[in-house]
Parts: structure tokens; sequence; C-alpha cells
């Protein structure tokens, strides 16, 4: 049986610790499989009874003989016993409810550990601690002890649901199930001792019945495994979607203790997701909605990347409109071929962006007509269907044109979603059931819309591994923080350029320089990476005597090794940019790019990326950065030469493959109208296998 | 009979042009009003048919008899009739279906100017036209052609809709009905042909069924309306929240186009809403849960802004904490007081910010007695509960708790809204029916609890008459550009003092100037607004002779009419600003602060505000500038007098109470350690008359 057999649909399943006595939390699991249908064999494991819920109860795991999936429901220390058992038996997938692990101090983590060793050693896939369990409901697997699932009207479906809080997978069911969205697995991934998010994505990939995914996250644990399945789902056509707990500081501080994970940098984990194709989301309904949206909803590649709003009722179908483009979405109106069908007709399509057939759209054979014309026509990109009040009164009327249409619609034609404008549940359930993406707000509507209209796709990623010369002055240098010399060569070696240069001994003598004054003169030395505060550089010298009086000076006041004098030419640029590269903790190695000066400072202007990053994907963050404006050429402001800043960052970025680099940065980079000039550079390296894995290829 | 009860419960309506044919559009008024149990006499006009809808039909509105209400429901043209008709038999309020007048082009806006002319020349209230009608609940005075009103659940409750969308009453009645909310009028605009939202507002303010206001713009056609009801609510404790089409460019447009108006600045009509008190929300859900959460939960004076999450489940109280904390709001903890009544009973609280009492809270006495505890401490600000699935499946235990704490909450106590983690549709009617806000979204509730602690209330307004100097400077001077000479002596008396000058003769010879050199020399003309374009400024003059040969030379460069040259010392400030007041189409009078160069430009870093602005509300304006950091002393950066600033602009922004000040700028204003000096000054004048009324005091 393979591990996803085991996860979704066992042929045994031991529930150790069950209770007989209905409504408690133990008891759940056993209740909801039998009310789910399930069609494994169920084994109660409780020493101290014979049957358990009118089943019989083995007294031990080991007595329960062989099962494909336990779900312990012990309290933690009982729960590590039991593990041990599970692994003794060979049990292949194995989760467990209990809490107490690594959110809850040191004695909780040293219980995770051993968890965690117990599965590994074992070959066991572990999900939890601290998980509520796992659904699947194509195979009545309801083996959770959430309360929620208790509920009648959930559907078997295509949407699998991956979240870090329990209690999500509930509340995602609950609300999904009145609007039709049906699903296949919802699994609670507890602290991830041993699978975490990523991993387990891979596992459910095939899964036939899982169509789309939808991630609750408060944190992430192995950026590569979740860029691992990123990629595999995108490959695959089962878009991924993510909600992220931590859009305020207070609900990041909380989501790591609550998880017992360790924080990320802020907005570290929205640039990876996006990076990686997984479409986040800021609305908790769009989490519902916008998987099913992205798999029935896609845009074909020859259409164009705009929505076309269409409505029975203008103020509705207005404020549809304004927020799908603030949202980001490009509008577009009615095209020519749709229109020359129409007009003809008779048919009234107003004469700015919004189509909006107000009385004619009454009749559902106009309507019917309208959306027909309309998904045919080439300049259509996502057609958006604002229907009025009739979606409640007449629920039927209001989705049937719209499923003719679509049924009888061309080869190519364009994908269509509907947002009704009153409370209309019967239609939303309607046209979901028709396999059309049914929305119940403007502000999700919208938040999909641009998703789908931004193609998701993961970004490409320039793995050939770093130039020899790069390779050999990382693999020479001692750990710590480079001299400036040393790690000014190595982004020489990477084809960053730093101003003319010449090192002199510290011998205090004056000697001829060849290079064009003014000058700067810094110390060198790896114990000084804070040259200004250290007083160990000075700016503008304007011949050979003032430089050999700077060092003097320089000298007097250090108490730090020195190897030499750094002497450069002056140099002046167009604007400044800082350049970084970092190992995240949360997301792994992240490269950003901010502009200079303490105002892109204040106003967070900066754009970040995981490591290493495409000359393209530079690119477009050279785009992001506001404060560029002036060198895009704005009111005749001279150009700077953003190419070469993006090359720039690329390359260093590229210091990411190397195992040992914990830290670069180039601050600032001066961009001029032709190159960009490194001034300050540093590079810190770690141990010997020190640093994160570098990401899949 | 009132205006008012004209508008929600005349004693006999007249419907002109009702239909006798179930189902049309114009046949639906009367179907409602007997649906809806309307206790005054319907009297349909229609010159076929001698009963329609049962009902005996008069002829014509003559016909009629007294009516204190009609909605005519014909065509444009015999609709004009039909109002000039009501005009002749002295009818009190008359709303208005048609189309085809402001929104139709130039033959529509001749119609509409003599449907407003009718209006007010007979004293009648006119709704419309473009009016899907009025409708008042407690009354069962439902006339409309909305068909959203057949459906039977709309209750009768506090909440009054003002709508420039006619479909928009039907679709906020229909989404407010599921959960609870219950509604008191409901007026559909139209083109507020002579009746705007504002004045509307102010009739609707004496019925005592409405306890506050949603109101859905596309435009604003008069802001000092608006701003006395925004004020009369305020005093009166009846909120007032808005919901504006425009966030998007192309949904202005849009709005624009849909209504017939003109287009106000970008910001501007956000800016006049929050200024006068009237909140305005993002989502939809939003503007129907809102308006009664600011009754129901108005935060007593003597509570802290902030706060306290309580929840029975963790990840999904993280997310609710985390989208409130995100949309501005401060969260505390569980305060000394709570947590001392509680801890005895053995209650966990959890350690940080978000409290958790996940299987405590399963019992209705365990949670009832924290719900107490939270609401009668002092460190409660707004109590934010967010109850698990035991909402959706168990919705009376979950309720009852909450309502019988907040029962025998002592005086003063903390006010609470709720928000249910699954979807729980009973949940929410119950909570509402026991005076409980209650949100569906995580999203709604974060927007509402902002709203909350911001304790909305209008700002003040200085209307002091400005000082008799600058009265009389400005009565004295042509229309159009003021030079900058005559600009700077308003500027001077306003007490905005600019750098010291002398104005010279244009003669060309050199003369002695008893300034501090270097200097900036200007030709003084009101036909040079952009001088440096122009040619007519030079900086930095070191001396006498430079300043003659500079003038020699921009005389031979203009050929407009010059008055004189005008000689400032060259000064430098630590920052620079750009001070405006214009006339905004549909907001009025208003001043923006915005920091100076071309990155604040780009970032469009700026603050806006209804003019004139108070010197608090200036110095309010100051701190929203980001730009402005270094100048508040960051990183040691040498402070700013943005006290100084917040003067000036409060200063310029009085030029409102002069009506011919079309415009007045100062740009760049320089911010000094200790003061600001006006660099470049322009005013232009109106012919007297002209300029927007003053806003009321």
């Amino acid at each position: 049986m393979s591990d996803l057999d085991a996860l979704i649909s066992p042929r045994r399943v031991a529930l150790v610790g069950a209770s007989d006595t209905a409504g408690r939390l133990t008891a759940r699991p056993q209740a909801f499989l039998a009310a789910n249908g399930f069609k494994g064999e169920v084994v109660p494991v409780n020493p101290r009874r014979d049957t358990v819920q009118g089943l019989p109860a083995a007294k031990s795991v080991a007595e329960a003989g062989a099962v494909d999936h336990a779900y312990i429901l012990l309290d933690a220390d009982p729960a590590l016993e039991a593990l041990a058992d599970c692994a003794a038996a060979g049990v292949r997938v194995v989760s467990m409810l209990a809490d107490g692990f690594a959110e809850a101090g040191p004695d909780g983590a040293a219980r995770q550990a051993r968890a965690t060793a117990i599965a590994r050693e074992a070959g066991i896939r572990l999900i939890g601690p601290n998980s509520t369990g796992v659904v699947h409901m194509p195979s009545g697997f309801v083996c959770t002890a959430n309360a929620a699932f208790a509920a009648r009207d959930i559907e078997s479906g295509g949407l699998s649901v991956l979240s870090q809080s329990g209690s999500m997978i509930g509340t995602l069911a609950s609300r999904g199930a009145p609007r039709g969205i049906g699903f296949a697995a919802l699994v609670s991934l507890g602290n991830e001792a041993a699978t975490d998010v990523g991993t387990l994505g891979s596992v459910l990939l095939d899964d036939p019945a899982t169509q789309s995914f939808a991630l609750f996250l408060e944190t992430l644990r192995d950026p590569a495994a979740l860029e691992r399945f990123a990629r595999d789902a995108h490959a695959r056509g089962k878009p991924v979607v993510a909600y992220v707990i931590g859009q305020s500081d207070e609900g990041r501080e909380l989501a790591v203790s609550h998880t017992g994970a360790i924080a990320g940098a802020k907005g570290a984990l929205s640039a990876l997701l996006r990076d990686i194709g997984i479409v986040e989301v800021t609305m908790l309904d769009a989490l519902l909605e916008t998987p099913g949206a992205l798999v029935q909803a896609a845009l074909p590649p020859a259409r164009p990347r705009t929505a076309t709003v269409l409505t029975t009722t203008g103020g509705g179908g207005g404020m549809v409109l304004d927020r799908i483009s603030a949202a980001g979405a490009t509008i577009a109106g009615c095209g020519a071929k749709a229109r020359a069908a129409l007009e003809p007709r008779g048919v009234p399509l107003g004469s700015g962006k919004l189509i909006d057939v107000t009385m004619a759209g009454a009749k559902a054979d106009v309507m019917q007509a309208v959306v027909a014309a309309l998904l045919a026509d080439p300049e259509t990109g996502l057609l958006v269907v604002a229907p009025g009040s009739s979606a409640q009164t007449r629920p039927d009327l209001t989705v049937e044109p719209l499923v003719a249409a679509l049924r009888a619609a061309p080869e190519g034609h364009a994908p269509m979603v509907a947002m009704p404008l009153p409370h209309a549940p019967d239609a939303l359930r309607l046209l979901s059931a028709s396999g059309i993406p049914a929305f119940a707000t403007p502000e999700s509507v919208a938040e999909a819309v641009a998703a789908i209209l931004s193609r998701p796709a993961p970004a490409e990623r320039d793995m050939t591994p770093l130039p020899d010369a790069v390779t050999a002055l990382l693999d020479a240098a001692p750990d710590g923080v480079m001299d400036e010399v040393a790690a000014g060569a190595v982004f020489d070696a990477l084809g960053i350029r730093g101003p003319a240069q010449v090192v002199l001994p510290v011998d205090g003598r004056a000697r001829d320089i060849p290079l064009r004054f003014p000058v700067v003169a810094k110390l060198v030395s790896s114990a000084l990476p804070h040259k200004t505060e250290a007083g160990a550089i000075r700016l503008n010298l304007p011949d050979t005597e003032a430089v050999a009086s700077a060092v003097q000076e320089m000298l007097a006041r250090v108490e730090v090794p020195v190897s030499g004098v750094l002497v450069q030419e002056m140099a002046h640029g167009l604007g400044e940019a800082l350049i970084g590269l970092t190992r995240d903790p949360c997301t792994g190695p992240m490269v950003t790019l901010a502009a200079g000066g303490v105002l892109a400072e204040v106003l967070g202007d900066a754009a970040l990326r995981p490591a290493p990053a495409t000359a393209e994907a530079a690119r477009a963050m050279t785009e992001e950065i506001r404060s560029f404006a002036p060198l895009r050429g704005y009111r005749g402001y001279p150009t700077g030469d953003l190419g070469a800043l993006a090359n720039a960052v690329a390359a260093l970025s590229r210091l990411a493959l190397h195992p040992r680099v914990q830290e670069a940065e180039i601050n600032p980079a001066l961009i001029g109208a032709d190159g960009v000039l490194r001034l300050d550079a540093l590079v810190r390296l770690g141990p010997s296998g020190d640093g994160e894995p570098h990401r899949p290829a």
C-alpha cells in the first residue's frame, strides 16, 4: 500500500485511545468514520474496554495487528509510547492529536525531537503532533477530532486543504459546504514534526480526486519541500492557493508562539510563495473560492490578460468592475466581434467598459446570446458575470443561460466566473455544480480574477554552478566576514565591478598612487565590517600626501589588525541601491534589492525574491522599486542603467549556491548611466556544510 | 404632514403609470405595498384603466386628489409632465423612476434641469429621476420597482440605506436579511436632481426608527449638505457609514458616466468623509455590518482604544487577531483584573495576546465567566469573540453565555462584537437579535473594529473670518493669477513669511540691494505663473552687478508685461513641502500637503483635508507624510519645524473662506529647524461670487 493510500484510504485504521463515550473529543473520529461510510476496517485501541462504539477493541497497538494508518488520541507522553509501538508494528502513517510538543517549551521540544526520531527511523509518515486529523471525503475517511465534521453537508470534490491550524480544516469545510465547494483531503498538519506542508502536498498530488490545493499557513519549516511540491503541482495542472497568518506583526508573533516555529523576515514568505507559483490570497473566502476558479477558469495562453464585466444591473456591476480594477486587473470592454454579433439584435451593450444589459438581460435568450458572443470573442480574456436580483428570485433562470452558453462555446473560448450581487445561495450552488466558479463577495471575486489573470507559474531558477574562480575564492577563505579586498575579488569574479583601486601596505609611507584623484582610503580588516563608525574610511582625498596622512590618523584610531590600505577612485552615480543576500530561517536564501538613501528606507521601498534569482526576475525586482522612477526617465531625469543593476542582483543572488555563504551585501551599488559600480562589499562565510541546502533545480 | 412623513409613511400615495400586469416593472410598487401591509391609501394613476391590481385608478394626477407622495413610473418625457401635474396638485414628495436625464447627454441634461426647476419652484422634495424608489420597512411603505423586495425575509430594523445606485438598495436588503440585519428606510437617490444624499439624510435623521445609516456613493453633488447631515447625525448618536465606488480609476470613470456627475480628485471624497465623521468601508459586507456595530458596540470615552480577542480555537482566533491588527487596531491581551478573577478558577488564558480558552470554552459557564470578567475589566477596550465550530453545531449554547454576560455587565462595561469562525447563519441571527454585532468574515470584522476604535467624529473647523488685511488685499485684486508680490503680501498677512526681499523697478539700472547675498531675482508678472519654464528666474546671484545683468537677460527673453523685479535672499531648509488649496468639483475646498521633491511625487506622499483645516488637523496631516520621517528625528537627522509647517497649512487653508479664491499654492515651502519659509507663492482669484459657498459652521 502506498503512503498516499495509507494516508487517505487505509484498509485498516487504528484509533489509539478511542473513547466509547459519545460526544467526547476522542470518540469523534470513530463516530465520523461510521457516519461517512468509510469502507476500511476501523480498530479502536483501548486497554480498558472490550468494545468501543460497538466495535471490538484491541488492548494495544501490537494487538491491533497490521494497520496502515493509526490516529493516536492519547496525551503527549503516552502518545509517544504509542508512536514507538506503531514503529514496532510497521504502521505506515501515524497522525497524532496531542499537544505539548514544540509549542510547549523545552520539555515539549524534547518530546517532539523524540517523535521525529522515532518516525524517521521507522520510516513512518507522521502527521502532527497537534493534528486534529486527516480527512478524505471521497473515501469517507473522516478520521478527525474536529467537531465541524459532524455536519452532514460537507461534499466530496476536488479541493484539498492542508492547514497548520487544526481548527481551520473544520472552518473551511463548514464555509465551503453551503456554496457547493466539494473537498478531497483535509489534513491538519500540526507541528510538522516529520512531515511538512510541502512534503505532504507532494504525497497528495497523486490523489486523482485532488484537483487543487488550499494551504492555511502560519509558518514554513521546509522551503525546498514546498518549492518541489509547487513546481510539481504546476506541472500537473493542480493550482495551489495559500492564506498566511502574519499580515500584521502581532499575527506573525502569535503564529510563531502557537506553532513553536521560527519567524522569518516580514514579506519573505509572500515573496517565496509568489515566486514558486503559489497564489497568496488575503481573504478567507478567497482561499475557498480561488483554487477551483484557477482550474475551471484557467486563462488559455492565447487569451489576453484582461477581465470583461457583464452585468444586469449598473450600480452593482460597477462595484464589481471597480474592485477588480483596484485589485490590479486590466479591464476590457466588449470586443468588436461580440459587438458585431449583438448590435444587430438590438442588445444594448452600453458605451463604457461595463457591459450592462439591464432590461434586456432579464430575458434568458438574450443573456445566453450575449454570454456566447463574449466567450467566443478573441478580445475577451476572462468573463466576469455579475447578475442582479434575479439570481436570488430565479436562480435557475439566471444560471441556465450561462451554462448553456458555456457548453456551446467553441474550443479555446474565454473562461467565465460569476458573482451574483444579492444573497443568492441557490445560484452559487447551481453555478458551482455547473463548473462555473461562483463568488459571494465583490472582494473575493476581485482577488480571484487578479490571480487568474496572472497565470501563476513557478519562476525559473539559474542553477548553473558558480564560476570556478568564485568557488575557489570562497573555498579558500576562513569562516567569518571576508575583508573588503577579498570580498571585492569575489564580486569581481561574479562580474560586479568596483571602482579602480590599489591596495597599499600598512607602512605609513607616501607612495605613488596610479589613480584619478580624489580618492577614498579604507583600512582593510575583517574585524572592521562597519568602517564609517570605526573611523576607518576617509573620503575625497585630493592627493598622495593627503592619503598618507589620512592613513596615519586612521591607524592611530583603530585597535584591530589591519592588513592593508584600500585606495579607490571616488565615484558618483545617478542613484544608489542596496543588494543583499540572506538565509531566512523560514524561507531559505533570499535576495533583497532596495533603493539607497534614508527616504527609501523609511518608505520600505524594497523587492525580495528567493535566491538564486534569474536576470529576468532581477529585472522585475528593479521595476518594483518605486523610488527608481526618476532613473526610469521620469520627467526628463537622466536614465540609470537598471539592466546592469538587475545583472548585479542576479549575480550576487547566485552566491546562495555556495553553502558556506551566510550573507552577502553591496551597499551602496552606484547606478550609473552605463553600468553599476559596487562601493562597499561584504561576504560572511560559515563553516563548510553549515549553509542551508540550495534550492531544488 | 412633514416632508419626512410624506417620504416614508404618506397617508396617500399615487403610483403614476402603475401597471395591472403582474410581474411588470411598473406593477411592482403596488404589489409590494400590498404585500407589506402598507396602511396608507394607494392610488394607481392610469388613464387607460378603471382599476389597477384591484384598486380604483385615477385617470390623472389631478384626478387623484390630495396625495402626499407620488411615484412616477412613466418614461422620461411623460414623467416630466406628470411632475408638473404633481406641482400643480401640491404633492409634497415625488420620486421618479425614469432614466434618460443627466446621465444621457445634452437632451437628458436639459430634461433634468427642467425637473429641478419644477421641483424647486413648487417646493417638491424630488427623489430621482432614475430612482428605483423609496422603502420604509417599519411602515410597510415598500414603494419600489426593485425586484429584490419581492423577498419576504427583509426585516424592519434600525439601518437606513441611501444609495446612488438603484439596484444596490435591493442588493443590500437581500444580503442583510439572512444575517438578521433589519432596515428602516432604503432610498434610491438616482440622479439627485433636487435632493442629494446629504439633504435626504438630514430629513431621515428625524425618523425614530433610523438608528444608523449606510451610504452607497458613486459621486457627491453637495459636500456642504453632506457635512451638515454628518454633523447632525453625529450629534444625535446615529453613525453614518459609506461605501464609495471609485477605488480604481476605471471605477471612478464608470461611476461618473453612470450618474452624469463630475469627477473629483482621487482621494478627495475619502478625505472629506473621514473629516466629517463618516466611516468609509471598503467591503460590501462591512457596509451592512458596521453601522449597527457603531451603535451597539460604541466605545465609551473611558475605555482604551484597543481590541481584545477571545477565541475557543487558536488558529482561527489568531487569524481574526491578525486581520484586526493589520487593519490598524491596537491589540490588548487579558487585563490584570480579569486575569485575577479567572486564574483562581483554573481557566487557561494563554500567555500571549490571544485569549484562547479552547477546551474550557466549550463549557457555557466558563465562557460566560470569561466574557463577564473581560467586559468588566477596565483594561478591555472592545472585546472581539471568535467562537469555533460550536457556533455552527450548537448556536444557542455559543450565543447564550455571551448574551448572559452582556446583560449582567456593570455600567460602563466594554462593548463586544462576535465573529463565528464556521459558517454559522443561526449564530449570526441569534447574536444580532441579542444586540451583539455579528460578522461573517474576518475581513469585515477587522474593518468594523478599526472603525469602532477610531471613535469617528466630525473634525472641528476654524470658521473665524479671515483677517481684515487679507480680505482687503483679495477684494482689491483683479481676477486671475495674482503676481508674486501681491500674492506674497496675502501670505504675509496670513502669517506665512517669505524670504527677505526687495522689489526693484524695471529700469535696468544697478541699485544698492539691502539683502544678504547670494540672492534670487524673478520678474514680477501675473502672466508668468511658471517662472522657471519662462526663463524669468535666476538663482544664486552673488552681487548687485550680477542682479543687474541677470535682469537685462531675462527682460530680453520674455514678451509679457513685467511690473518689477523681485529680489529675495537665497534660503535653504532641512526639507521642502508643497501646500495647495483647490476647489474640488465634488468635495469643495480641499487643502493638500505634500513632501517636496520628485521622489515624494512619484510615491504620491501627500495628505488631503477639507478646507479650512484647523491647526490640529494640519498637524495630523504633517504626521501622515511618510517622507517627513527624517524631519521627525529619524536616526539622528536634524529635526524640522513641522509645527510651523502645520500652522502654515492651516493658515493657507483658510483662504477657502474667501469666495473669490479659486486656488492657492506655496511650492516649495522650506522647512527649517525653526519655522518655515514660503518660496514660490500663487493665488488665483475668480469673479466675485464665483467660488463655492464655504462650509457650514
